[in-house]
């Protein structure tokens, strides 16, 4: 997807919001269970009912992985299921890799042509050579992290550098050069909208993914006031707030109206 | 598997040799391709044959994953092989994860209780909340990148703190207090050779997993010459040229040379 599709998505549902599809077998509504592929139903009920408010879905690669290959053949039906039914969606490989060369390629061949994703999030130590292959790939996008809003967050993003800056600073200006506003996003933790002014003197145009506004307590009025500069080139994120919002056979309908309260919100920075 | 037995293992095969099993389906001999999964037919032949010489194998991830779901079942049931045949084995998911809290653990499940592996490779970026969760599983170990041997390597890692010392030390100094000499480990690239000393300095006793020495071009002398300070803490490991040393119907016999050869110049150490 390039960049103008997805801006003109985001103008048209009036919406940033990106839903993180975190489906945890442990916590999807039981009667859902007795189906063949329940993590697969929740997540088809889940998107049906928050498509309207939504410009981007975000399948966090680890809750599927952790249920070996039934979890992979899920991941794979809901990607198909987007793809399919809704193909002007983006959809995010929440899958944090960051590998050399051949490696590299080997993962961005698995989430890019294997699932048929729009991007995949990357992280960045291991420099210029773990970035690049992803961005070898036309029309899809790679999201470096730059500055995660968990708490271990501080332990190196942070660090001040002898040269000047922290180290995320670094990451966004090293990496703005490996790719271009087309096809580079970086994450940015919504708990630290004190940040992103910093961030947006350094990468004024770039998407940002920001996770960590609901359940992790960024606030989203200050991410829209500092995150938009020219245009809202922002996914805001929000997993556990939605799709966990009800456990009764109304969760996709509390799921969307979640999703349509975040919309609300953003529409006015539109 | 505890660091006792790891050393033991050490002792009795006199090697501190790693396989990796960086198993393409592209590379692999073309009298295989018949088989009906020929990945795992390739590496339990490997395996087979290098088994005397090799302490850990060390299956790459991104290349199995690149496959689908059949590269998951190849990968399942190469790790299943090793558990079954030749449990005194060491196996490393070289996956390179780097995730938070409770979806870190899902690796962690996916990759100690789903696959049975004894440890995964972790990216640092995030912090102590992204390696933490793989330190809480008992005899399983985290091997956390430190240093890498890809030129990429010194985009960030060796960056030059404003506290003084690099990136790669902060990393050691900080994460040697989130786990133990029995449960941490960190990934050195032996392309830097003279940076271990620096690193035997902050860590003098954790196990180092060496990737770079053959196909990428690391001193396998410098390596055994400065990596050991007390315990032979250190997994080296060779992928290319050990698997694809040979592409005819023995492949396996000259893997095992390969293997044997490597193993003989670190039997000098010991």
């Amino acid at each position: 997807m390039t960049r103008q599709e997805l801006l003109a998505q985001i103008a048209k549902k009036k919406s940033m919001l990106c839903v993180g599809l975190d489906t945890d077998i442990e916590r999807i509504p039981s009667h859902l269970l007795k189906l063949e592929d329940p993590v697969f139903e929740f997540n088809k009920a889940i998107i049906d009912a928050t498509h309207p408010f939504t410009v981007a879905y975000k399948p966090n690669i680890a809750f599927y992985e952790a249920m070996g290959l039934s979890g992979w053949k899920s991941l794979q039906k809901t990607l198909q299921y987007l793809q399919t039914n809704y193909p002007e969606v983006f959809t995010i490989a929440d899958a944090k890799r960051g590998d050399i060369g051949n490696t590299a390629t080997r993962y961005a061949k698995a989430f890019f042509e294997e699932l048929g994703c729009d991007s995949i999030t990357v992280a960045p130590y291991m420099g210029a050579d773990s970035v690049k292959p992803f961005l070898a790939f036309e029309n899809k996008w790679s999201i470096l992290l730059a500055l995660t809003s968990n708490p271990g967050g501080k332990d190196f993003q942070t660090l001040e550098l002898q040269n000047g800056g922290q180290l995320f600073e670094e990451v966004l200006r090293k990496s703005a050069q490996w790719g271009t506003e087309n096809n580079l996003m970086f994450v940015v933790g919504a708990t630290r909208a004190d940040y992103f002014k910093k961030i947006r003197d350094i990468v004024p145009n770039h998407f940002l993914l920001v996770p960590g506004v609901g359940a992790q307590g960024g606030s989203l009025e200050e991410v829209l006031t500092h995150g938009i500069i020219n245009d809202p080139a922002l996914l805001i994120n929000s997993s556990r707030g939605i799709i966990y919002a009800d456990s009764s056979e109304l969760f996709a309908v509390r799921a969307a109206k979640e999703a349509e309260s975040l919309a609300m919100q953003m529409a006015k920075f539109l």
